[in-house]
C-alpha cells in the first residue's frame, strides 16, 4: 500500500485553502507506490495527486525533484506538474510531512509488458534525457555504486536466509562490478526508477511518466540499463531480446547512443540489477513484520544479475 | 491496502467493452477497504469504482448486495449504483473474480469524527432503514450472535497472546450476551458495517454511503449499536455521550425508536462490540505474516465491550 500518513478532513480543507485549485470534492488513498503516501484528490477544478513525503525521501532533495518535474513538463514531457500554492511555493507541509500537489496524469501502467511498450518507453526515456540537458540543478546518486558496499554489509550476515550462497555470490560479484564500472559516459539527469508502474499508457502511447523521487545526475545509459532490468524480463529471469531491441530502437530514434555507451550496457545492466537486489534485500531483512508494506522479492534481481554476469557482450541486448 | 488482485491492461480494456460507459482514461488501485480489491476507474464518461470480490465475500450473496444498493439508490440514498453491462447484468467476472462497476461518489470520510457528523449519520441510517422497508430480498446475518461461539472457539486458545485474561473474559461474557440477546425488535435491511470510512461527507453533509458487503436482514437498532461503537468513542474507550446523543437525535428525527429498541441499546452495543472484537481477533490470529493486510487492533473493541458491560441502562447512550 502507499498510505502511511493519514490526513484529517479539517487539515485537508485548510491545506487546500493555500491553493487556487478549487474546493474539495473527493480524496482517496492510492494503493500504489511504496515510498510515499499518495492520495487521489478531486476538486471542483479537476483531478490532482497529493503526495506526502515519507522518511526515505530526504527533504533537501525535494527542490531538485520538483524543479526537474516542472522543467520537464515545461519541455513537453508528460510528467506531473507540481502545483504552486498562492505563496508561489509548490513544496508545502501537511500532517507533519513535506507535501506537494501535482497534476493528474491519465493512463494505465502496463501490467503485461509487450515490445511496443518498450519502444515507446525508449523514446520517452531519450526524450527525458535530451529535455533535461538544459536543467542546471544536480543531485548525486545516493544509490549509485558508492553505496553498494555499505548496502551489502548491512545485509550480508543474513543474506543466506533468502538463498544459500547468496552472500558469497554477492561478495564475489560486487568488487568485479565496481572495478569495471564506467565513469566517463555522457552524464545528465536520469529517472533511475522507471519501472512499468511509473509509466502510464493511453491508447497505445505514453501518457505519463511519474515518481521522480530517485532521479539524479548520472550516466544516461544507466537509465537504459535500469529499464532493461525492469521491462525486458519475463518472469524472474527470461530475458526478452525482442523487448530490449525495441527499447534500444525507441531510444536511438530520439538520441543516438555512442560506442562507449553501447559497449557498457552489460556492466551497466549488472550494476542496475545489483542496485535493486541490494535495496530489496535490505528492505526484506530490515522491515519489521508489522510494517504491512508489500515487499518486493529480492531474488528476482538475483536471477537477473546472474543472467547479466553470464552475458558476453552488448549484442545479447539487441545492439 | 485493498488491491489483492491485479488486472492486466488488456483484460481491463476487454472488460470495459462489455459496458456503455466510454473508453478507459485512468485506473488506480485504492488503498482503502479491507475485504475486496477496489480500483478508481476513469473513463471518457466520468469516474467509477471497479470492485473485485475477494474470498471473504460469498458469491451467492452478491445479488442481494447489488440489488440492495440499486434499490436504495432508486429511493434517493447516496449509495453506489451498480452499473449494468450491455447484457443487463451488473455482476460480471474479471481476473478470475466476480466484479462490478459502480458509480463514483464524491466526498471524504471523516478522520476526526465530531457530533455533527453523528447527527447526519443517524439521519442517514434511519433513512436507509425506512427506504429499504420495501426491499423484498433477505440475507441472514452470518456474523450475528449465532456465529460468535464458533468465532470465539477458533481464537480462544491464543487469545491471551493479545492480553492476559482475554480468553476468560470472553468466555464469561459471551453466554450472558447471548442469553439477553433481543429477538423481537423491528427487523429490516441493515448496513451492519457503517464505520466512518464508509460514510463520505461533502460541505458538512453526507454525500456517500458505501461498502454494503456486510448488509443483511436483522434488528434495525443493531445498526445503531454498531455505529455507536464505531463513531462514538474517542481513542480506545472514551465514550462520547454528546456524539451518541447526536446520533440518536439524527436517527429519531427520521425514524422514531420504540421503547423496546431504546431499552435494548446496552445489550445491542455489547453484541456489536463483541462481533468486531471476535472478527478482528480471528483475523489477528489467523492472518499469515506475509499477507500484508493492515490488521485492525482487536483490543480497541475489548475496551469498548468492557465499557458497555459496565453500562447500567440506555440513558448512558444519551436516550
Amino acid at each position: 500500500m502507499a498510505v502511511y500518513t493519514e490526513v484529517t478532513d479539517e487539515a485537508l480543507v485548510r491545506f487546500l485553502a493555500r491553493y487556487e485549485i478549487g474546493a474539495l470534492v473527493a480524496f482517496q488513498g492510492i494503493a500504489e507506490g511504496v515510498e510515499n503516501s499518495n492520495y487521489a484528490l478531486k476538486t471542483t477544478q479537476g483531478d490532482f495527486i497529493l503526495t506526502l513525503y515519507e522518511k526515505r525521501v530526504t527533504r533537501k532533495d525535494l527542490p531538485y525533484f520538483l524543479a526537474l518535474m516542472a522543467y520537464l513538463r515545461g519541455q513537453g514531457l508528460p510528467c506531473p506538474m507540481p502545483i504552486r500554492a498562492r505563496s508561489g511555493e509548490s513544496l508545502q507541509e501537511l500532517a507533519g510531512r513535506a507535501a506537494t500537489i501535482t497534476s493528474f496524469l491519465p493512463g494505465v501502467w502496463p501490467r503485461h509488458v509487450q515490445p511496443f511498450h518498450c519502444e515507446h518507453l525508449g523514446a520517452a526515456l531519450a526524450g527525458l534525457h535530451i529535455a533535461s540537458s538544459g536543467f542546471t540543478m544536480t543531485r548525486y546518486n545516493r544509490l549509485g555504486p558508492s553505496s553498494w558496499a555499505g548496502l551489502l554489509a548491512a545485509s550480508l550476515s543474513r543474506a543466506d536466509e533468502l538463498r544459500p550462497g547468496l552472500a558469497a555470490d554477492l561478495q564475489a560479484w560486487l568488487p568485479r562490478i565496481l572495478a569495471e564500472w564506467p565513469r566517463t559516459l555522457p552524464q545528465g539527469q536520469i529517472h533511475a526508477d522507471l519501472f512499468p508502474d511509473n509509466v502510464f499508457f493511453l491508447d497505445g502511447r505514453i501518457s505519463g511518466l511519474i515518481d521522480f523521487y530517485f532521479a539524479c545526475t548520472d550516466s544516461l545509459a544507466y537509465d537504459i540499463a535500469i529499464c532493461m532490468n525492469s521491462w525486458c524480463f519475463t518472469g524472474q529471469a527470461d530475458f526478452n531480446t525482442e523487448a530490449a531491441r525495441a527499447l534500444l530502437r525507441g531510444y536511438q530514434a530520439v538520441r543516438q547512443l555512442c560506442e562507449a555507451e553501447l559497449a557498457a550496457l552489460p556492466i551497466l545492466a549488472r550494476g542496475a540489477a545489483l542496485r535493486f537486489l541490494l535495496t530489496r534485500l535490505y528492505d526484506w531483512l530490515h522491515t519489521s513484520p508489522g510494517a504491512f508494506v508489500t515487499l518486493k522479492d529480492p531474488l528476482e534481481y538475483y536471477h537477473r544479475l546472474r543472467f547479466h554476469i553470464a552475458v558476453s557482450g552488448a549484442s545479447v541486448y539487441g545492439v
